[in-house]
């Protein structure tokens, strides 16, 4: 039996949500109205912009968010919660509402991904999951689709489902990948669950199961004349490897007239390798054998790989994109920026720290992108508050909220809201796109932002700026708290 | 409805074992007797060794393993696999053997962890989950040790949920770090489902949502007398926050007569603030007062947190160590390395490489641990073919695999077998231990290991040698493969 079979995914909270849960209750809060903001506050890698996935699991949690007998006779044995608590969970449903970002756009620091409107209790308790879905889906997004743009047009694979982290890792991260750019995953049951095409063909340990690596290729050739992509590392990659595989190619694929297959590399020098190995395949007439190459590929070793002149049509990626490996953590939380007071007044809410990158932006806002119209090209976000309006034929003043006196004026543009509705009430108004949409939607909006901001290494910082109206509250906020 | 739910993990497979499984068949290989080794090449972080972990979600991927109807029409609906095959998967079930290295316990590179002996398409067709299981949790399982000495005796908490990548991630990443000598977790569901103990108290939000520090403080002493640890830094640690906690503890827990309660710190610079926080509690006489520390701790910042003489008695640890950030891949591979002909023969196969560190240790193997009777200690470990036997009362000659002349002989040992049997002809033959007992294990191997091998920076290089027999067949097929 599967441990994830039996159970939902309510419980995966920290335990804190519920002890501050069952406070609130007692102390008479738990209708009170509260706002939180999902945003990150660096781009992993350094990069310029990262990719924002995780909604689609965000909405299965919330649609079956539910406390089973179980789970409440769990909390009972910890001896911590007042059976008014207990009881109120058994009817526990998510009543709020709850704005975000689409899946696939690109994303900066510090704008709210996910906003979310709900009592307390209900606010509080899902803001482990929420964290842990953003989190994990957006880090695999934006690494994927950093690799696929060193690749520079040639076909990205996912196959790190045996280094993932944990069994969600690999599956749900194979559908980050594939919105980040990827064409498709090795990991079969991502194919099933999401349409993330799956594919492959041999391993080290077909070859060895024969008795020569020559019938082990002119085997597969046959049993697969349309899918023949043949491991040519086994033993020696030049000596033996590609000259079995055009053995075979020659026996088996030219008789039937097919002029397309493969060979993959996953040892050695990939750059010297690919291009004798192309060689080899061109003097033999087989122009149209693709080469894949994988072993341990980041978007910095495929660049460089490029630069010198490998032969590779295809990159499998491995561990270094299925735990984003170089920096593995998306660093996105989940603050309390507003509440409501008795009348239904929204009361911004401010975290201080010590740290001062640490300290939030205050209140319930939105969030627009602001589009040059003559370019199409994405300029800046601009976080207002809520209910400001923007006059898209009027001209619009921005400026740095950590250097006011850099200020820039936009008149042909228009400014697009980043948020849409996804819950109203507990109910869910927004229409899930296709996951091929979404990776279209990503590759699409990366196209609107300039290069500099796309540059692995210091890109150029794109704009996330405040309503002035937003920065004096947040202004004022901070010395009230001195 | 979560994913999860609706399915089982068979299909959690790189596509490859599929065509793979499809092409034995075919080839009438399917009965083929394989051996595989699961092991791996380097520990992360440059430590001297890892900790084994994960061959309990293994167990229940075995247990699980079988081909729905669904999967069975997806694998049809991709025209590449024959009736005969889909046919054969409807009944498929592990009719093998499974050997490992029980979990909590030191592991080498090199060694086999985990070794499989079944029919080919079976052996194959479980690389990918075992792969995945075993290098995710011995991966946490690694990493919290390391962190978990680092804190020399004090608590260590997993605090990571909302950074983990994926919702496994999450739970089971808790299991493992428990194994590793984590005290407990946030995670409730890891709790309730293995019994890592959670607990937590408060996030910044809780104080936000009270007018003022001190009523969050007081309201929270109340409810919770003996749990209540205070977050103190949402405005300012030491003018306002360790004041109102003492204020607090003063008004509701002093009447009371409990001593016992808790501070904690998330931000700021944590070795001068508990410093002074300790000052000033102790001052106050709440000497038995314990101070958490979290934010982005792991064993380097620990280590230098005590060096500075920080006062801290409860480390929570979040992203750094659910992901194990500074490495976050265990690189466990899955070789074959033997077969059986006809005869029932077991023939060693070995994976040649260009590189040399990938080359593989052929056959079917027995791995023993060579304790030194006087001390207890553990002095290397030795690699045998699986019919070798060790005679305890003769003396051991062990050698260098990589520099033969380096000889050292052992006379007062025990040759302990580190893998046990699992599974026997697809049964269950294994008595898995409750985790707390893996925990405790892990903790007491650990101890056998000599403090240079423990050292965080250039550990000593623990020995893994292999027989005479074993390296001798091993340069056999090396010449052989020429």
């Amino acid at each position: 039996m599967h441990i994830e079979q039996k159970l939902n995914m309510t419980m995966l909270c920290d335990f804190y949500e519920l002890t501050m849960g069952n406070g609130y209750f007692q102390a008479g809060f738990q209708d009170r109205m509260t706002y939180f903001d999902v945003f990150f506050r660096d781009v992993p890698d350094k990069g310029g912009f990262a990719i924002c996935a995780g909604l689609d699991q965000l909405i299965d949690y919330i649609l079956d968010l539910h406390f089973d007998e179980a789970d409440i006779e769990y909390l009972r044995g910890r001896n911590l919660f007042s059976e008014e608590f207990l009881a109120y969970l058994k009817d526990f449903r998510f009543t709020g509402d709850i704005w975000a970002i689409p899946e696939g756009t690109p994303i900066f620091p510090q704008e709210p991904v996910v906003t979310v409107r709900a009592p307390a209790i209900q606010a509080q308790l899902i803001e482990t999951f929420t964290l842990l879905a953003v989190n994990h889906q957006s880090l695999i997004a934006t690494k994927a689709n950093r690799i696929v743009r060193a690749a520079q047009g040639r076909t990205v694979l996912e196959f790190g489902s045996r280094r993932a982290q944990g069994t969600d890792g690999a599956i749900t991260g194979a559908r980050a990948a594939y919105i980040g750019g990827c064409a498709g995953t090795a990991c079969t049951i991502s194919d099933q669950l999401y349409g993330v095409p799956a594919g492959g063909t041999m391993a080290h340990a077909w070859v060895q199961m024969f008795d020569t690596q020559y019938e082990a290729f002119e085997t597969y050739c046959k049993l697969y004349p349309h899918n023949a992509t043949l491991l040519v590392d086994t033993y020696n990659t030049l000596k033996s490897g590609v000259p079995d595989a055009i053995r075979a190619f020659d026996a088996v694929l030219k008789p039937l007239g097919i002029k397309q297959c493969g060979i993959r590399l996953d040892s050695g020098d990939i750059a010297y390798l690919t291009r004798k190995a192309r060689k080899m395949l061109d003097d033999a007439g087989w122009t149209e054998c693709r080469i894949s190459a994988s072993n341990s590929l980041d978007e910095y070793i495929i660049r460089d790989l490029l630069i010198q002149g490998a032969q590779i049509d295809l990159f499998g990626v491995g561990e270094r994109m299925i735990t984003a490996s170089s920096q593995p953590v998306f660093g996105g939380v989940y603050k309390l920026v507003a509440v409501e007071d008795g009348t239904g007044k929204v009361v911004p809410k401010i975290k201080v720290s010590e740290n001062v990158d640490k300290i939030t932006n205050p209140h319930f806002k939105k969030v627009y992108r602001i589009f040059d119209t003559a370019t199409g090209k994405a300029e800046a976000d601009y976080i207002a508050v809520w209910d400001e309006k923007i006059d898209e034929t009027r001209s619009l003043e921005l400026f740095d909220p950590r250097a006011t006196w850099k200020r820039k004026t936009y008149t042909n543009y228009t400014a697009k809201p980043l948020q849409v509705p996804v819950f109203q009430g507990g109910k869910l108004v927004y229409k899930r796109p296709a996951l091929q949409e979404i990776r279209a939607y990503c590759e699409e909006q990366v196209e609107t932002l300039w290069d500099e901001v796309k540059r692995f290494e210091n890109p150029h910082t794109y704009y996330v700026d405040l309503s002035q109206r937003l920065w004096d509250i947040k202004q004022g906020l901070l010395c009230q708290s001195e």
